[in-house]
């Protein structure tokens, strides 16, 4: 939900920089797209999208995240939430009733898993990732993770983790929603692959394009094992009839060129200098404070002492122009763990960085005086 | 759903002809709206679709449509599909039971209405539109209407069968949904304003894109009474978080500049041309049948001979290398009215009409002779 009225400092989690957004590469593949499209190609069409755009999707996702690509099995949506949708429907259409879902995660993450049918069943996080001990006492039939930067504990799921969950999902003959997101922000080292290639059969991928180019292209896409193709494609069909064909011929001109792989590249240079900025003016402006899920993404987070009321800190940053979130927005139950701020560095301007901490501080003393 | 092979005769209904889809004013209005997104327009957003597309819809849909339309009760979706799954969701969130469907109709309209968990009741239509005779009986929360041309009977309400369903509406306290499919292909006099402008607080108006310019575009439209409008913002946010916004700043252009207008005064003589083509061909070729809905659309009614079997004579066609469809195909219960094809002019190249009527008539025969 966008803030009604600019913020002076934003350091809202999940907010992309769209100042740079390639406009004029994009308006080049659109020109593309749309001199180029035939009489069929302006039709409805395959409501799974767009084959041209299914193929490039599969390089491209087999070459930077270690997915088991194949245009067959990989679906075109308007974006994460859509996909969510359509896979959970397609599950629940297939018989499976309880879903896991991350705790602390996207409360629309959970609305959506519910408005599908699905009993909705938290599962805690801690810096590994989902707890797998947790799920395996759930018995869900699918399960919804994170594992490159969950949002929104930043944590990265460790190499272990990974093989706990497979096993599980194989012992439960269960199938796992893996919430691509962030991956391709990965700053210190080479980002781990997608879980979906070591497990192909279930774990179906999501991505979208809301973070890396801009949220306004609402394109998002599934890779699904075999199974699921054609009742995904069935709810796609219900949903919408398909996706935006042009600009799916334009992402597929896009992408084809390079664009994206090059637009990344600038981006990862200028986010990864911001998130320093702002880990160094946290460190400097409260030493109190642990800085954590720094590896990847487009947030980290600032766990606070705990006699700290994070809503109040919250409330009184926002009275002094600052916007952030806190872990409570995001949690089952809130209160339930420590107070921890949600700090956001996707479109803070670089020099709005060390003040808006400075101040983002004398917040956080103003709210400690006067509890 | 597209035909796997061209077919040498394509009679279907409800295909557009995208040929003249106005490439060179789409991409003008694209590269506009490229250039003059600002960073908050390239963000998520309203999920109820941008402020300026939504001002723009409602001053066309007033101007063309007689629509009582109001930027704040206007919410721009992907297409009519979607729009009758949002509407129906938020009616069954709203506690409506049951809805009633036109009977001839798109059988994904009953199944869109049934996926968001509404009993589906069938109400037949008959020349003047749906028999609210019938309606009467169904005790139905809401209803789905095509008043403009009725898809597939071609039927279009008569004045007084206006009148009765809105006092139906009335005082059953239900919704009705008027799919203004076709209406702005009204060939012999001006067209009828929609059902929505007598009724704007009972009428949820929905129209689209695809039969204007070009299905792939994804864009519909919904014009909605003030108590519904939240609940459908909300189903829509869950549904994909907003239509892609850089089409819709495109479309608003496109809207502003008369681009429509321009191409749907174009479209009309042409698609005019085509029908009385279509409607001599088939008096000339075949006596016997009976041509109707000829007055908006793109697409007319030929009722058969009652001993014919349409199933027999579409199959025979499709040998033939003609695509055309049968009334069967949208009825609930197969066989029980007369036998009748539809026939379609949207996408028939002019000088393919009387060849492919010809051909037609052979094909009849054939089926004729063969029973």
């Amino acid at each position: 939900v966008p803030a009604t009225k600019a913020p002076r400092f934003d350091f809202r989690p999940a907010v992309p920089d769209v100042s740079m957004f390639p406009r004029r590469a994009w308006l080049r593949s659109v020109r593309q797209a749309i001199g180029s499209a035939t009489d069929a190609d302006l039709g409805y069409g395959d409501p799974r999208g767009v084959e041209t755009l299914r193929r490039a999707l599969a390089d491209y996702l087999g070459r930077v995240r270690g997915v088991v690509a194949d245009p067959a099995r990989t679906v075109v949506t308007s974006g994460y939430t859509q996909s969510e949708g359509l896979v959970c429907r397609a599950l629940a259409a297939a018989g499976a009733r309880r879903i896991a879902l991350e705790d602390p995660s996207d409360p629309e993450q959970r609305e959506t898993a519910a408005r599908a049918g699905l009993e909705v069943v938290p599962v805690g996080v801690d810096e590994g990732g989902i707890r797998v001990d947790e799920l395996e006492r759930t018995r869900a039939d699918a399960v919804v993770v994170g594992p490159a930067h969950q949002f929104p504990t930043g944590a990265v799921m460790a190499g272990e983790r990974r093989s706990e969950l497979l096993a599980w999902l194989r012992s439960s003959d269960a199938i796992a929603i893996e919430d691509d997101y962030d991956a391709e922000y990965r700053y210190d080292r080479a980002p781990v692959g997608a879980l979906q290639g070591l497990e192909p059969g279930r774990v179906v991928y999501a991505g979208s394009a809301s973070k890396t180019l801009a949220p306004a292209l609402r394109l998002g896409w599934l890779v699904l094992p075999a199974e699921l193709v054609d009742a995904v494609g069935h709810e796609k069909h219900l949903a919408d009839r398909g996706t935006a064909r042009i600009e799916q011929y334009a992402f597929a001109d896009f992408l084809a060129r390079g664009e994206l792989d090059r637009h990344l590249r600038r981006m990862r240079v200028r986010y990864r200098a911001r998130r320093d900025a702002l880990v160094d003016a946290l460190h400097e402006a409260m030493p109190e404070v642990e800085v954590e899920g720094i590896a990847a993404g487009l947030h980290v987070t600032a766990r606070l002492t705990d006699t700290d009321d994070e809503r109040a800190i919250v409330d009184e940053a926002a009275r002094r122009g600052i916007a952030l979130e806190s872990l409570d927005d995001y949690r089952t139950a809130p209160g339930s763990g420590s107070p921890t701020l949600l700090v956001g560095y996707g479109q803070s301007a670089d020099s709005a960085i060390r003040p808006g901490i400075a101040r983002l501080a004398e917040a956080i003393e103003a709210a400690r005086g006067r509890a």
